[in-house]
């Protein structure tokens, strides 16, 4: 089913000390948590006494993990797993993670979600020093750097310490050798991660669905530029002190992540219906019914409804069985089958006045569809348009797969002429300053740049970073 | 996934007069559109120049179906479809339908939903006149039967009543021959039927909602006890005037069918959303947040809502990845995991009283878990269950799949010990009374046997049917 | 791998009393000895305590089963299986066998290897009285029958009887039902079935490989016309007495029977050997190797070999891997890659003058290939052709499947223009009166009717046959 | 089907200047040419303009390539192929060939087919200096060391010289990337690799049997120690010069490669016929016929018989049908099931005194079974053993997977044990001075450590091989 929403590419998740549990086992069903960052490849590795072994493979965690191959990951002490998206012109299947390869001191296995800024610079200088890449992925590049860094430094976190120095760019990486595992987040916390505990084993994991999905208590998040050290000596923190001001990815929050997660303090439920919220304020619509398309703006649109007063409503209905082995009709039949994917429920739209709420618009093609169907086919008399963040005119340069900046309805078009061109009988947007409000209790700065064009990170660094800070040691308690 | 909810056991779809589409790609289409009706087998049989060919297999429709199956099935003039689900002791592939075979007139292919009352006696009739069964299914004991009677009358319309006189039971059934297609709704009318149009095509589904996919427009319900004959001539009407009475399955309108339907009259969304009006009516509670356990109880929450006042909110998130292939975690990780399918959504319920609106509870299970998940991980205050029917407390003898009476909770306890085994603040079931006004604008009369144990129809007949009416002809532009 | 070989169209096995073995698992083993006779389908059917369960799909026996597969057909006392082959026109999935149905009695299992003449009038004759098909095999037709004179007597054996009275062809039949196991012959007896045993169990074979392979003794083969019912009480054997001549299909002996198996008295390999001395008597050749095309020409060229005094040698080499899946190559290749499926070995056959054996030309296509490859690429001096049958003239009307007589190239060339289209140095077939000399030990007499047209069955009776005579009852040990 | 032969580990493929063909589809033709030296993974690069695509997967060819796959591989200009096998320690899919990988100078693939020596200090070396290893492959290896090499020399070609300097082992190699191939054999040529001619292609393989398979012509054997470069410009020759003496792997010649390859100037039919005649005139037997053991054996059992003048037959019938997927019967079964694999032919070796040709015997497991089955199922009165090699003592360091010193059975036991222990009548192996004249025509010498214990290559290098020569430049006419 494709989509006209940018996509994340990637979610990690790590599990140390599995003494009262499979590690597979957990980390399979935790994948399902968070499935929707990454939906073309599914992978984990596990640390069965001391050597690893993996099973990665592409299409969606059910279908990648069965019995039988569960079964062969055995029940290692200790394992990790990735969830992975990849551009159209990589191969899905090399690019698979986690990395698992070998280096000087033994095994490594590497799940890595996020962009790197300067890879050309990087590939050009080690293959000047005549290493060779086999996918040219950023993870394969952050895990060359390591075992060249490692040659020099005593252990693999100061390793990763000077490659966090080397590297630009955003991202999470948890990494596993037979006796640790290692979480780091990047510098501007651009990309999420966070900590779980499970009974007294430690979970690492993008999102903190996935610890609710195992049962895991969330502990917190892990700051930006920070490095965690698990191994059975317990968890140690280093402090790279390499940034300091942090930019969490605003579109989190607005459609990528799930709707149940926590994100750096924000629950992303309540940033949308908070946005759901400032939106009605801002922009009223004289209406008899709000309705949001399913499922990412729902709780958007029980937030406008709640703040304006008017009823809200279930007014499209999504067709669960579409999935990716969907054989497209012809075209005689597709101008006829639009509300396969959607349909409007007549009896609830007929005759009325509709807000339709949506998080985002992008290209506006599947919106034009909705509003047009919400008219004919549900009977709809006026539709609404209110959209819960401002225009995107600008693609991501940190890893989200935005469509071209001259294929961005926004960028062609002004408020008025989307509207026309989506058939709606008004539009409006969510306001700059309104989409700031919207995080409430936020930790962190955010990166809008999608919608403001201020890019905060540089591909490469002017001046060389801060030096490693002191090594925070701590027991579990101390978390 | 398992579910606690009774399932519908099959899907019927047919197609004549294909000439502006691709007949098996659109009944492919169609079949994503009553997919919740059966999801353990999917089959379309195509009429090819005349002669029938066919494909099905166990699995969901997206399973079973592939570009090279559909090319083979090629196009054209007519097609019918089916969904199936099985009883735990039937073979699976074996009662994949449509059902095609040869009889006296050639190929007959028949998709069929519903359930036989009287086989025993007419398998016995003609296992001892010497025919052999493959799957002794009540599809196969139809074909049977009306290869006998076509024996005897001149067509297989002829045929259709004679059998229809003599089987006891509720169903749909579609029958595609090479020069027509049939459509026959039982005289009672429990089992849904519709017709619609495409451009030149004439469409039968279960529910509506396959029409809506296609791009059909809704004709009208095929009447209980009509038989519909559709052929280069058009369209004809034949009433068999078996019986007066109609009993539409309530159970159709209160979970069974897709909410976007339209049955008999009633929009399913509609009288589920009724259901929750009349409910906050009869049975208020004193909370500060409505909820609906997703997906199916979503209409009639947000009916609760708007007649109670109290705010509608979206409490539950549901994992949409957890699907049939799903390895089902060890005993030490199930007890953890409970949040897997459903998740609580703190940010929303934390420190509410929140009313949790289902639409029926059968065995109760998972109702437990919700109410527990509720309070211990969304940190609700309270959980005020409301159900928007009758207790459950007979099992369905006309098709439906229902536990046994002994585990249906509402026979093991009273509505008091519900409310203290599921962990409840209080609960409340929709009257008998309420639930037979859910239905606004219904041209029939409902069973609700499930609810009051009042069994319509009996397993045999007492005396004979009705004599054969006059066949209604009528042109397409006359319907 | 196409060939222009005729193709037998099934193989049967049955086991009674597997006590000390698994049923399904030892029939399992079997067909891999009978494969041959059928490459397009496999089913095993397994009396488990009483019901019968089965599985059978399209494909090889090792692509049919599988670990979980055998595992669910567990270990029952009885099983019947079968090996299958179709015409292009029929629908493999729907043809795979055995038969598994329902009837008055029961349940009823049904392996068939045969094909029975009066299809037309016996289908018409049922479906008159209303019988549905879903198959119309003649494995459904037999089926059907039995299931309708049960009705009348009071064993399925003598309804066996019965139906073997009405039926006209040639057939070995196994049936499974919970108390016994029956095996039968056609009167002609052109199609072969032995039995054998293994410990407590008997078991009935297509041919004694499977008999070799599972461990079995050889005990004999079933009389043509004869009826073996195998049960807890013992064998019983039942003469129909229907008919009097036997022909067995010569062309078991000359290609289609592997080549360790004895049928009717005669070892096949024996045959072959035998024919290729008689022919190296009746068309001597002057030359200085004799090689043979593998895999079935092989005794036949040792023979002719051994007879003639000149050297034997192995010229050619197939390629095992080339399987149902091979993807042919684009035209450009085609041409040059003659040599894929069968090598010359130019060490062997360089500068020599040779005698190339074949079992039997049918449409000839494949010996021009090979005679062209042995000069071109071997580098023969000389290619003598020497066919150890009589010319292919008439296509068989008793199931195996020969091409139409318009592509018999014995039908559209003399021997002397079959010679120039090959490209060999000479040509020479066995005589009819060789080839009847081929089977030493025979107990039977033959069908040879594609080689001399004499079709030995009519498709209807003239008159009744025979009646009924007495069983002649036996315990194992009288076997 | 586990066999107790020692098995290759590899086979490689590579075609230049697909002009008339298609590259991909003319390589996956050829693998079925070398299908035999590898059965556990198969995988094709392609040169598609420039750019290196390809697939690879575990598997038989036929089950690794489908229509679609090749289709996605396009017809480039160029591509490599290879089949592989791997030790049980050893990941099969991560070592799937060909290596695909990026270096300093873009892309290449590389197939190899062979065995380093002095891996652990190569890998220490480079680990030292922080490269990283994905499978730890001797390919791997190659390609690490090729990319580090680039970076001083000018040229690919110039990079391989080098590196063949610092690695110890047997080896083909085909190296393919955007505007070249280069194939190259380890200075002692202990792996076969020859070169042919396809229209205005160049081709290369390890064995001629798959140029004779996709119509090519055979040019010459690569040289050990030679480098040979194809381009646009045509093919250059480079003598590395490392070497002087050969060593080609004598047991190629005795069971490994494809009877109709021709190596070093040695047909391998005419190889094992010879030996069969000399073991004929060394240890003749008193017998009546002489067999072979299927399939590898028929060649020396012909010569066996030519030269002593006993009858050759065909005595033992292999199941084809027996592949992977087969799933092992059970115990009770096991023990009667000997002759699923392997059938005596009763017909031809009852009564007789059989003389049965191996062509070796390594743990003699599967002899045993073989002469007991002669005798038993057959009815043999005498078997003799005639192996066509010596014993086989000592475990190969080259590259082919024999078993452990302690599990070959020559070293546990003297020739008349192993009589007594197989339950043969006589025994006599093959001289050594007897193999050693069994090739004929040989243009190289030969390493038969496996037999005498004679290691003629040092894991590591005493002092530095000598310097590179002159390129030796041929346009195409000129090889």
């Amino acid at each position: 089913m494709t989509s006209d929403k940018p996509r994340d590419k990637c979610g990690v998740l790590g599990l140390w000390n599995a003494d009262a549990f499979n590690a597979a086992e957990t980390v399979y069903i935790g994948l399902y948590g968070i499935q929707h960052r990454g939906q073309q490849s599914a992978g984990i590795a596990v640390n069965d006494s001391g050597k690893i072994i993996y099973h990665k493979e592409t299409g969606l965690v059910a279908e990648v993990f069965n019995d039988i191959v569960l079964k062969h990951l055995g029940s290692g002490k200790a394992a990790i797993g990735h969830v992975g998206y990849q551009k159209a012109s990589e191969s899905v299947r090399e690019h698979a993670q986690p990395l698992v390869l070998r280096y000087k001191k033994g095994q490594m296995a590497l799940s890595f979600n996020g962009c790197l800024l300067n890879t050309d610079r990087l590939r050009e200088e080690f293959e000047e020093s005549g290493h060779i890449l086999q996918s040219a992925s950023d993870a394969e590049i952050i895990a060359t750097l390591l075992s060249r860094e490692r040659v020099r430094f005593h252990t693999l976190e100061e390793s990763l310490v000077s490659v966090m120095k080397k590297i630009r760019g955003t991202y999470s990486i948890i990494i596993m050798t037979p006796n640790k595992i290692i979480a780091a987040r990047d510098p501007y916390g651009v990309r999420p991660l966070c900590m779980g505990r499970l009974k007294n084993s430690i979970v690492f994991s993008s999102e903190s669905s996935a610890l609710d999905i195992i049962g895991a208590a969330f502990v917190r998040d892990v700051i930006p530029g920070e490095i965690l050290v698990v191994n059975d000596d317990g968890v140690k923190s280093i402090n790279t002190k390499i940034n300091e001001k942090t930019y969490l990815c605003i579109f989190e929050l607005v459609y990528l992540a799930r709707t149940d997660s926590f994100i750096d303090g924000c629950s992303v439920y309540g940033s949308r219906f908070e946005a759901g919220r400032i939106l009605a304020r801002e922009s009223p619509a004289d209406a008899d019914l709000v309705i949001g398309a399913p499922d990412s703006a729902i709780a958007a649109a029980i937030g406008f409804a709640r703040e304006s007063g008017i009823t809200y409503g279930d007014g499209l209905i999504k067709n669960r069985y579409i999935g990716r082995t969907f054989i497209q009709p012809s075209q005689s039949l597709r101008e006829l089958s639009v509300r396969l994917k959607l349909n409007a429920m007549r009896s609830q739209v007929e005759n009325k006045r509709v807000v339709l709420v949506e998080d985002s618009i992008v290209r506006g093609t599947t919106t034009r569809h909705v509003v047009q169907m919400l008219k004919e086919s549900g009977g709809a008399r006026e539709v609404h348009m209110r959209v819960c963040s401002p225009p995107v005119k600008f693609p991501c340069e940190y890893g989200i797969d935005t469509p071209d900046a001259n294929t961005l309805i926004a960028n062609l078009m002004t408020a008025d002429q989307i509207k026309k061109e989506i058939g709606a009988d008004s539009i409006a947007f969510l306001s700059m300053d309104g989409l700031l409000k919207t995080p409430v209790g936020a930790k962190c700065g955010f990166c809008a740049a999608c919608f403001d064009g201020r890019y905060p990170i540089d591909r490469e660094r002017d001046e060389p970073a801060g030096s490693t800070d002191t090594d925070i040691g701590a027991r579990h308690g101390g978390l």
